[in-house]
């Protein structure tokens, strides 16, 4: 017997619609491509974002069109996001750190319609323009009469929108109709594509809204740093909307003194974004003795958290949470909120639980798993290969026929866990960077963040290298804070002093820049590279 | 083009296994029926829940059969609302208050498959018991052996599910599969069913678990005064769960002095009912010298909540958030999260927008037209029927073969309204108990707010009386504290100087009691009886 309530379909225009409702007058802040700053209520929003709504129309863009954004996060690409999924269209946000090679590569697969750029992403553009035959239009997101010059047709995003309507008669459909697409950051591969549908992109947006998730506050200033072209930044162009809460785009500026200036200057109480870039910021505030203004919770995820980031910001007030997710999960997957009463505790007890990745949010089923697929009891001690399931959880990459699923339906997500016996996930490593040692496998991630706490190291590295009785040992690689010089003995001492036995690192080697992926990530491929002809002094 | 993520249905069950994975450890206490207290975990509960589900397999209820449940708020019901819900079956709850006859009338309207009661409710079964065909089981929710004696075939709740296995393999079905249902109260006619999905609940859940609605937060104590049986408890047994919140069950003492010492001794911090309750409850605490605890909020709905109620806990500290709901909207409509900085302003400022039913909640829709169905402008001004539409709102009644809609598709709420430009909205009446007086609307909410600030009334209600010139009049009828005396003119005056002039009363009558409906609220049908051959001073 079914229910007989009405069969409303979820869609991201009900969360504008509540937007304007209900916060009209509430605050989008962004720092501009073209210099300068833009400040603008969501009644303002909402105007713009209709008038977009028409002329994508006009343009020939509807229902189920892909439509290409290069760019930083700033009130226009949020419009691109409201306006597109508004009338039924794909937002396709495109990581232009990926390099021409591989943006080219996704735009094609994606088939974009047409190209909406910032003037930073003219010459990439312009230069992939050639190789896009379904590209036909370009749009350069800046003022009128200030379109960048390029030997590419193009039009300037504020002429585009200039005299349209401020209302759009917003159509109803399918709540599961693709709404937005993003392709995962490519550090295991070619990238491939995740295609959001409305339905599961509202269903993370009210879940990561709730106290125990996010724990965003009525009156918090949210910062997404993270860009809007990693996962939607994260959901937080459609939480903050839901919440009613002052938005804070950081533009093209994510250097650690821009970002501050915004934090201070905006009273940003709630940011969000990788761990390269908190170490940059924190770097900045130690430098110059300056502090986070009204700053209270840093959301950090995409990588791990390292101990020496919650330390480092635990001295100026400043709580690290760590979520954890994917481009496959919309991100969200979990949240390391704080049980209550957790600030009474020493950083010592905090530390030992902020590191870990944190609980599943509703409706995210778990499971570890070993090689034949069987599954590991959540005690804390087995660890194995990570499967989810859930609403907002991949089902099949975009442009591929068979699913991504196991055949009883779990998506495995490549990494390597942990499930505590109260829910709490830890991240120990990727599949693919497991140190596989005497048939034991050593986390990678526990080596890293043992090296970060020395304080002259700046980034780590760990990398299972050959090893002829045990298959593989640990190599620490390290690059250190600009002017700082290290013992390569003492810091291995150092580190292998935190560690367990087993996971103690054979060797420690110094390079001038660990490399980092589109997503600031490090991209052990390319380390793996690097190494390629070493050998750990333990194996010789 | 459809999005390519995994089509998971939305169930009851992911709540219960969010809860039992991340907060196995939280606590139900519940005052019991057969007298005591009872506290128990999370975890605990769900083998319970698990156990019951066996039960009632084995009795041979599953999908889509209903099952009565008549009883106090308990964890035993709790268990009710889980277990049927997980198996597919529909979980019929029953407001006893409304009497044998309407009580037999629904549970044969529903088709009952089993019934589920307490002692208290004994007597009601047992006589309904020979009326009712449907009705295979009767179950008396106790310990065993102590089964209340009457004439039916009965067995104790404690017996049916002692030594069932305590996991139960939760099936996964359509989300729009009903689980709940819950008649209207009867207040304006014969009671009409809802029958909720698990979608219009999970969606209503985490809608109301939301920071700018209910307004949670970590660490909340929550306590359902409001019935399970008057629309599932507004959603807290849910909501608890998938907050990971303590939940405080108040069994059968609703009284003042059991109320309180729940609030006291258990350290409840957010507590939900009627504002007749909330009236009993201010009464005991004020006049013997005692305070909330941690009462930090009582959310207040079904009926207006008045600026004396306001007043009288905001000296203790407590504040009161206004709800306004329908059975029919499962029942989340508006809430009056206070904005920022709010409890900065005077208490004179705040309750004026306190006595305000709030702003809508994300997905739900709201609209005033005239009678003509023409829409009305939310300006602050135009006053007109209050019209519905979302997810969690009723498309058609139990058992109707017409849908409950008008043409466009909105469900009109039966109730007047005003909506303000910031999203606000403002019940003034009832359709039915509008007061006509020369072409113009007068609100009798306004009307009885006014007079429930006169420190000797204790329940007002105004009625539309005939009068030759102005078509109707309003006259006052009043319910006088114990033992207070009162002048009626002087209560006119008191009254009338709070109002517009077109809304002054023309006469004021005291009553013994004012009625009261099954779900506390005036029962102006009954008043307008005993009045039926009154006639207006003015109109004489
Ligand atoms: N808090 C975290 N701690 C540890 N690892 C994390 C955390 N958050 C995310 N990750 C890692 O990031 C991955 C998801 O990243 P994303 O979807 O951006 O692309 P990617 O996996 O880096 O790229 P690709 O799938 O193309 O190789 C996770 O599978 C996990 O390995
Ligand atoms: N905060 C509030 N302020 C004023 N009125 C309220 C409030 N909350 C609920 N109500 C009234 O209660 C009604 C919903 O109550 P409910 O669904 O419990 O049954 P009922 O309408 O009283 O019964 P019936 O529909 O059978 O007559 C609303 O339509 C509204 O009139
Ligand atoms: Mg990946
Ligand atoms: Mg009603």
């Amino acid at each position: 017997m079914l229910g007989q309530m009405q069969q409303a379909p979820l869609l991201l225009t009900d969360i504008l619609r509540h937007a304007l409702r209900n916060s009209a007058d509430q605050e989008i802040v962004t720092r501009l491509v073209e210099g300068g700053m833009h400040r603008y209520t969501f009644a303002d929003a909402g105007k713009r974002i209709a008038q977009l709504a028409h002329a994508l129309t006009d343009m020939g863009i509807g229902m189920g069109d892909r439509v290409g954004v290069i760019g930083w996060n700033t009130h226009r690409q949020l419009e691109l996001y409201y306006a597109l999924a508004g009338i039924g269209a794909v937002c396709h946000t495109i990581n232009p750190r990926l390099g021409p090679e591989n943006a080219g590569y996704v735009m094609a697969h994606a088939g974009d319609k047409a190209v909406f750029y910032d003037a930073t992403f003219a010459p990439l553009a312009a230069g992939l323009a050639p190789h896009l035959k379904s590209v036909e239009h370009y749009v350069e997101m800046c003022p009128e009469g200030q379109v960048t010059e390029v030997p590419i047709e193009t039009q300037s995003y504020e002429a585009l929108i200039a005299g349209k309507a401020e209302e759009y008669d917003w159509p109803t459909f399918d709540e599961n109709t693709a709404c937005a697409m993003c392709y995962t950051s490519g550090t295991t591969g070619k990238p491939k594509g995740v295609l959001y549908s409305h339905r599961s992109l509202v269903l993370q947006c009210i879940v990561s809204a709730l106290p125990n998730s996010l724990g965003c506050e009525q009156g918090d200033v949210c910062l997404p740093v993270v860009p809007m072209f990693h996962v939607n930044a994260w959901g937080v162009p459609y939480t903050a909307l839901l919440l009613g809460m002052k938005l804070v785009m950081p533009g093209p500026g994510l250097d650690g003194p821009s970002l501050h200036e915004l934090i201070v200057k905006e009273e940003v109480t709630y940011a969000l974004g990788v761990p390269t870039v908190w170490q940059g910021l924190l770097a900045h505030v130690e430098g110059n003795n300056l502090d986070f203004g009204k700053l209270k919770y840093s959301l950090i995820g995409g990588s791990a958290l390292s101990e020496q980031l919650i330390r480092g910001y635990d001295k100026y007030g400043v709580k690290c949470r760590q979520g954890w997710g994917m481009t496959e999960m919309s991100p969200l997957g979990t949240i390391n909120v704080e049980p209550e009463g957790f600030y009474d505790l020493p950083i010592e007890e905090r530390v030992k639980r902020q590191i870990k990745q944190g609980p599943a949010v509703p409706f995210v089923d778990m499971r570890i798993v070993d090689k034949e697929g069987t599954k590991l009891a959540h005690d804390g001690e087995a660890e194995g290969h990570l499967q989810v399931r859930g609403p907002w959880i991949i089902d099949t990459y975009y442009g591929f026929e068979e699913n991504a699923l196991t055949k009883d339906g779990w998506f495995d997500t490549g990494d390597v866990a942990v499930i505590h016996p109260d829910g709490v996930m830890q991240i120990t490593d990727r599949a693919k960077d497991v140190i596989k040692s005497g048939g034991e496998w050593i986390s990678s991630i526990d080596i890293e963040n043992a090296a970060l706490n020395h304080p002259a190291v700046m980034q780590a590295a760990a990398l299972g290298m050959h090893h002829p009785k045990w298959d593989e040992r640990p190599l620490l690689v390290i690059q250190l804070k600009p002017g700082q010089e290290a013992d390569f003995k003492e810091v291995q001492e150092f580190v292998n002093k935190q560690l367990p036995k087993i996971s103690a690192v054979d060797d420690v080697q110094v390079v001038d820049e660990i490399p980092l992926g589109a997503t600031g990530k490090v991209l052990k491929t390319k380390l793996r590279e690097h190494f390629k002809d070493y050998t750990l002094p333990t194996a010789a």
